[in-house]
């Protein structure tokens, strides 16, 4: 059977489902796309997805609701002709509101995944805020963590060097990158003054004097966490800070803001648009591996 | 059981949540709404819904696929708490792409309808394009007609009136305005040229000379045919020209071009942002009438 991939609508989309196919060795299929004058989308398969495992690549940037509508229209198109329908989200937006944080609020990324269950057998994501939520996905789903992928590619020969993670919910993606690079790692406690309110932040044990140090993490935002982490590490002593992240959405110029505070390096995966001076590193190939087990 | 209205994310939707609520005797409920940096939509209900009848009114305006997923969050984080929910969408997005007009598109309606269903048990609409969509939503739902609500608001006194419907598809619109008027009612037929490829169009039987013409019809975009109905009306004798929509888009100042073409009034209902002398009939009675058996 063949396996075809359709890359979404917006260019990072195009980027890694080149890649995926390349990868995977898949006929590409690239959607007829266009804006209606009143704002309405409009997508057309121009390939043949009849008797066909069909992969959609729709990495959810900004506009985030309209990747998601396409997602879904892209899923109209094919659900009643391909064998398969397989949706990969390299990012997956609204995978932070994972749950009811006050009152009265929804679930976003329930909303989202059991829209995309309706059209979708299978869903490959890239690093997903919480593991937990593809639940919310009524089918079969996997989650990559690029983080081994990245080391690989980046290719780290420091031998003094440590991983961080900026809190311990998170202390997992730091424990399988020390596993892979052979080194120590640790996770940053908080702690707020009781009289200012200051929130001061500083690695649990590890002392970081003279060593290179990596900060894992899956999302950047406005990079406000790793700024302050970056400082103390600094005055601590570490030598080279570098960052490792899945998704670097880097708002407000937070990139310039890092590299201005210390940090030396920003690893990121090509899941969202990219920024200058961030190094990139393709996530095609790491889905087709990921891929492989269930296509064939 | 208490009705609740909730008004939606925009502010067309807010006017006529505030007005079905007002004539349903209703509580009236704003979600607290943000969009965060990256672009996300936030929304929270600061209101009670547990044991109540939750109406939610979300016009599906520009930008579209933000609407809709609004709607769908704003589903979810009703549909665990309230007795029964209902959807009012003034303006449904998307209806105009109901059929697979050519091989590899979606059903777009069948999408969004599809997704609507997971989350609300009822679902009211203003003029869909075509009323035979209304099968993809798996529930209940009603096509709620307004020309003759419009038409008791307008209270024309005319009386050498005619309804004319741009094509015989919407002949429909025309039979019932020109019943409720008392007065004659016919379509355009449109014949292309076989040599220039040239459309023409002129109504089928009427005879216009002297008359004051209503043209009817769901959605106005840019006003091509209109345009074109109304100089031929005029060339023929017609007296005034009144347009009556459910729908007004009105794209690229299409109201400054039908206004300068000879259409004395545009009348629509208020589902779409407003424009400059269009005169807007507010819906929100008319979706409490048509809603109080199901609330009852």
């Amino acid at each position: 059977m063949k396996n075809i991939v359709i890359s979404g609508t917006n260019s990072v989309s195009e980027e890694i489902a080149k890649s995926l196919a390349n990868s995977l060795s898949a006929e590409l299929c690239k959607p007829i796309y266009k804006v209606f004058p009143d704002g309405e989308s409009y997508v057309r398969l121009p390939c043949n997805v009849n008797d066909s495992k069909v992969i959609v690549v729709q990495s959810l940037i900004n506009p985030q609701d309209k990747s998601i509508i396409e997602a879904i229209l892209l899923g109209d198109a094919i659900k009643e002709k391909a064998v398969d329908q397989i949706l990969v989200t390299p990012y997956l937006a609204y995978s932070r509101q994972d749950k009811i944080f006050l009152e009265g609020e929804p679930i976003s990324i329930r909303a989202i995944l059991k829209m995309f269950s309706e059209y979708y057998n299978f869903l490959a994501t890239i690093e997903i805020h919480k593991e937990d939520s593809l639940k919310f996905f009524n089918k079969n789903s996997i989650n990559i963590r690029p983080y081994t992928y990245m080391a690989e590619k980046i290719n780290f020969d420091n031998k003094n060097i440590a991983v961080l993670s900026p809190d311990i919910g998170a202390i997992e993606r730091a424990k399988i990158l020390s596993s892979y690079l052979n080194c120590e790692y640790d996770y940053f406690i908080k702690t707020r003054d009781r009289i200012t309110g200051e929130v001061t932040m500083q690695p649990k044990q590890l002392d970081v004097k003279g060593k290179d140090i990596i900060i894992v993490d899956d999302i950047i935002s406005t990079g406000g966490t790793i700024l302050k982490a970056t400082q103390i590490l600094k005055n601590q002593g570490a030598r080279n800070i570098y960052v490792i992240v899945s998704h670097a959405l880097l708002l407000e110029n937070a990139e310039e803001k890092l590299f201005s505070s210390g940090v030396n390096k920003i690893y990121a995966t090509n899941t969202l648009p990219k920024k200058n001076k961030v190094d990139y590193i393709d996530v095609g190939p790491l889905i087709a591996k990921n891929l492989s087990a269930y296509l064939n």
